[in-house]
């Protein structure tokens, strides 16, 4: 349909018809009648009457591909104008075929399987009747004890809106009303949802216009320019008006400013929890902030079905908003092609044939051989196939390594290490201990676990938090490994044993007991469905780790945030000189990262030399060509990600120590050299000024390259605008 | 002189004599040049000239009345025009008689002491020679790893604002001109040190401005208003830009919008700084930037002498700038009385008599005893003085109780708790151990203390952070006690004897290891050189400790920031059902600090009760009183600290759960009852709105009235503008 024909649609629609489209409530709600159609339980309580949930226009976490042909089906016989409803769903990292957790995809840099994963995601949800996904999650995320950092892909904003936009094309593809396969992506939270205080779920967010700007609204922005169809509210306040409220953030900066003009949704129940943060007094506020703001949609409370007809007769809302957010609800759901094929790719039989298919678990698997992060190796690693090996910890046999947001998968289905080392093991021998549960040890745990390692030669340790320790919610103000666990380490490290450990987990970790226990540490994330597979080629050496963090690692919780990305402070410490007190330290730890962003070590080695610049000033309109030359100098094939690092070295404002540009993947045989070659422009250096205004300034530049943010050859050059 | 005169001499002086004016240096470069007049040592790299040494307007750490006398006299004497020298120094809390350190005066509560502590300080110091104290330091804090919070009053806008008025009453007295024992205040440092990033000073500060005008700016401001002569330019960036070259601070909002005209002074080589923070190409720019920001003195680098001329024949920067500082320069040194009495109060005779004198040392003890809290007595304490008590750690017999930013003071000189013990002693015993190092242990030193303890009857800790472990550049990612002390403690336990524990530090420690383990807590900070006897006066029961928190004390590190006047958000926790986890919690800690703002015991107890509110509604222009009914409910007198709190429940931005507006100091014999009663105004509920105006919202409040911020009554009211 054209816009005249959807508008006329609205025109058509009572008040309460338009408002109902606004709503979105679970499918729960959906069945909350009883057998009389009496309205019952939460429904009741909430306000929420039989009508507004036959009529309201989305609905939330419905799946089954007959499910929904039943309830849209249903749907449609009550609706007068013949409106189709919407169907969304969290479909993070996956629908039934799990892939790593974002922030593990993060670490493979690699756009192209990211994107891979969303279109899998996508088909798989898709044909199971969905129709939009609350993803990508871009939050920009600088401390490891917010639970949800394990959704996003890190701590970079260059990086965080590559992988935004390679999600974006993955769930929704070129053109979502012919290709039914497809989701419309609804990018989040908006804004700076990764940024709470103390790390706390949903606490207080703090920061100036310009750093939002410059670091936290990049990867949002990003999502949009890839034609990213929805936006969702964050739940935090953006400088004391919560999102959902905020007129600056949302008509201001997202509205016209970005010109979007697609639906925005509140996040679960954001509009009424306004009157808890105290930006609402009650709920008939709460809808007049957020209908202003802009907010098409409510997600899960009646703020909107129960006060803005009140609203609009008393003049206070102009009933323009309202027509305006249905127009666009409209649009998106002709965008998705509903008004023709209402269940859209829902279908019972292929549903079927496509999920958790062998070819969609062999990307699962792809990607996370990618992910893993190889964080230590002092020579241990790979395992030979013919070793014997004691594979002990709680994540030995554990299907809980799929993390958080990964709703429909299950546990049962995923390749547990155990199962996938012994499988691949020829000649060598594996004995698994538990060790200790997660976070409880007894005696004679300890004491099986002690036996099943003195009859091997080396110790692979599989240790982590369980999925539920990260995730919503799941802030942690103890970073640390669970003490039962650093316990069973410590027994183990008695034996003197050669000892890997591989860890699972949702968040960066403070690796204090067992980094400097073990001779191997590789970094497995939670790694999806294929997990075990994927590992176990790993540390069988079947495949080489190429995995890089995109988050710092800190030393410990008191340091937090670390991040590399920082700036120079007026007196920096001289690393040379670290017993000067007035320079910007802690007088008990490094100020560094024990390992910085974009670290990962490969079992072949790699060495940079000639870094080369291709002038010594870049004029504006020009460009330069940075060129460096890297070299296999180990014995094994390997992937090397090429990262390019630039400070501005004096801004009007002060600038990063160094900011990730650009990055390469070079795949290299033994000796093999390759070249790494990279363009820089001016628009490349342009920053937020304290006006606010989004430019470069002529003058000196370093430039950065390595295989991480800490280990780089330097260049340098000059920016002339003349 | 009269402005005119002032002005008369800017006009004959040369420009490089007007520039000398803004140079400040320490004693030690007027010392700076060799046996021939040669300019030598780090002047000579600096690009310091012995001319510009001659000519500079002030001077910084010199004191001693004769040195001073001398240095004046020899200043003078080359003096073209009779301007005289401007003496200053880092006079925190105390000269010679060191008085608690400011975080400790802030649990006092007690501004007349405040303002008393800092008169004295002023005294003896300002008969040393100094005219000038950088002081009072009034930054808000919430990082307990920040080492300088040792140097603030603690967490409150409202009450960091009070100290900040008698700090600079008790230095400045009504009129310095005609009271030489007097000192100028420089309020520091301008703006928001104390908010640098994970704790680490001198790092990155970021925040909104309206947080920053909330939050931070009214301690300033309070100091200003009271008249306070200086301010100090602090080491941070203020949105990316360094505080000493921030137009928009320092032209906009001290000099435009406060009207402040008195002298701005940079913190500690701050202006060369700039070029480190990458907000400066080089020095020039650096001059420049912190010249037009309205930095009138540049301390310790030679920016200003070095390139201001050149700036200045060149156009850029325009002469008038350089002339209003040294207008300001001038009219400091006139209000100080320095062109009639070039010495001032510099006096080696009555210096003798002045300093450290028994008055100013009871003015030390005082506060020692009103500064240090009970954090915890399960009926040990006091002390009966005829116990046989065993005083282990150390802090025992420890000279090093003075605190940071005591230049001046002697740690021999300071009362030591084991000495004061035994003094005050009747028919008791005393054993003393040492028990342990600072941050190192020994099993003759455990055994000592075991054996010590053994004959005892009850063990009191004496244990803490050395002061060098907090204070400048004394930052921690680790706030425990030292390990080696929390081992002493658990072998102590193992004899099952009582034990009290006092704690000297400078700042909010992690008390996991102590707290629990004994049975009573007394937290003195560094309580100055009358801290032993105060302490013991207090241990002994001859006092009623009275100390209040100004600071939360976190659960652990991974807590950080907490601190009572924070905000709702969206999803609150509910106490009663910590198990819900789609709230804004920890999975493994509590929300809420061990100890809260406002907390501290007492030997004796009290209960509230009828709070009463004079009216359900309050109009703009009216009043409302709060009164609430106290009983001392012990067998001992006691003083209490009954405190107000109010919270505005919904607010265009979001507003603190509760925000200290009012409190009484109500002294009750055993049994007693007193009435605390307070005013409300419409002017008390104002607050920043998100354009910045700072106005009050009709609507509902809450009032809360109690011993601390946590364990109140409550009341409301409706403010109605009508």
């Amino acid at each position: 349909m054209d816009i005249q024909q959807l508008q006329g649609l609205v025109n058509q629609m009572t008040l309460e018809e338009k408002i109902a489209q606004l709503l979105q409530l679970t499918a729960h709600f959906h069945e909350g009648t009883d057998n009389e159609g009496q309205v019952t339980g939460p429904m009741e309580e909430m306000g929420i009457t039989e009508p507004m949930v036959t009529a309201s226009g989305s609905i939330l976490g419905l799946s089954g591909a007959q499910a929904v042909i039943d309830v849209q089906n249903m749907y449609l016989s009550k609706s007068p104008l013949g409106i189709p409803l919407l169907f969304m769903a969290d479909v993070v990292h996956g629908f039934k075929t799990i892939f790593p957790i974002p922030l593990a995809i993060g670490c493979s840099w690699d756009m192209e399987l990211a994107e891979k994963s969303a279109e899998i995601a996508a088909k798989e949800s898709a044909v199971s009747g969905i129709h939009v996904t609350f993803a990508p999650m871009v939050d920009l995320v600088r401390d490891p004890r917010w639970g949800r950092v394990m959704e996003t892909t890190g701590e970079d904003p260059y990086l965080n809106s590559l992988f935004a936009r390679a999600f974006v094309r993955g769930y929704q593809g070129d053109h979502l009303k012919d290709d039914p396969d497809r989701l419309a992506a609804c990018v989040k939270h908006f804004a700076a949802y990764g940024a709470p205080e103390g790390g706390r779920d949903y606490n207080t967010v703090n920061m100036s216009e310009r750093q939002l700007r410059e670091q936290y609204l990049p990867a949002y922005q990003a999502a949009l320019d890839e034609g990213c169809e929805m936006v969702m509210a964050s739940f935090n306040t953006v400088d004391g008006i919560p999102a959902s409220g905020n007129e600056k953030l949302m008509r201001g900066i997202l509205r016209e400013e970005w010109a979007f003009d697609g639906v925005l949704i509140s996040d679960w129940a954001s509009i009424r929890e306004m009157v808890a943060h105290g930006a609402a007094e009650d709920d008939a506020e709460a809808a007049y902030r957020a209908i202003r703001a802009g907010v098409d949609i409510e997600m899960m409370t009646p703020c909107y079905v129960n006060h803005l007809p009140q609203l609009i007769r008393s003049g206070r809302v102009d009933e323009a908003l309202v027509d305006e957010a249905v127009l666009r609800i409209l649009r998106l759901k002709d965008k998705l092609g509903l008004f023709d094929n209402p269940v859209r790719a829902a279908d019972p039989v292929r549903e079927q044939e496509i999920i958790f298919c062998e070819e969609h678990r062999n990307v699962s698997y792809q990607l996370a051989v990618k992910s893993s992060v190889l964080l230590k190796n002092s020579g241990i690693l790979p395992l030979r196939p013919d070793a014997n090996i004691a594979l002990i910890g709680p994540f030995a046999q554990s299907g809980d390594i799929l993390g958080w947001w990964s709703c429909e998968g299950n546990k049962d289905d995923a390749v547990q290490l155990g199962d996938a080392l012994q499988k691949r093991l020829s000649g060598g021998k594996l004995g698994i201990a538990e060790g200790c549960g997660l976070d409880s040890i007894t005696s004679q745990q300890i004491e099986a676990a002690l036996e099943t390692a003195r009859q091997a030669e080396i110790i692979v340790l599989a240790l982590g938090e369980e999925s539920a320790m990260s995730g919503e919610g799941g802030s942690r103000t103890d970073i640390r490994l669970p003490q039962a666990q650093l316990e069973l380490v410590k027994h183990l490290k008695t034996l003197g044993k050669p000892m890997a450990a591989v860890i699972f987990n949702g968040r960066p970790l403070d690796l204090h007991g067992i980094f400097e226990e073990a001779d191997a540490v590789l970094e497995a994330w939670f790694p999806g469905s294929e997990g075990g597979a994927a590992l176990a080629d790993i540390l069988l050496g079947n495949v080489n780790p190429s995995g890089r963090l995109t988050m710092s690692f800190p030393q410990s919780v008191g340091q937090v945030p670390v991040y590399y990305n920082h700036f120079n402070t007026g007196r920096p410490m001289d690393p040379a000189n670290q017993e000067v007190r007035y320079v910007s330290k802690y007088i008990d730890s490094s100020n560094d990262p024990l390992l910085p962003f974009g670290f990962g070590l490969s079992y072949t080695t790699f060495t940079y030399s000639d870094l080369t610049i291709s002038s010594p000033e870049l004029k504006a309109g020009e460009a330069l060509t940075v060129q460096v030359k890297v070299t296999n100098t180990g014995d094994r094939e390997g992937e090397e990600t090429v990262q390019l690092y630039i400070r501005d070295v004096t801004g009007e404002v002060v600038r990063p120590m160094r900011e990730l540009k650009d990055f390469r993947k070079l795949a290299l045989a033994p000796g093999e050299s390759g070249t790494a070659s990279f363009t820089v422009t001016e628009e490349q250096l342009r920053y937020y000024h304290s006006d606010l205004s989004f430019t470069s300034d002529p003058g000196s530049f370093q430039v950065f390259v390595g295989p991480n943010s800490r280990d780089t050859l330097e260049q340098h050059f000059k920016l002339n605008h003349l």
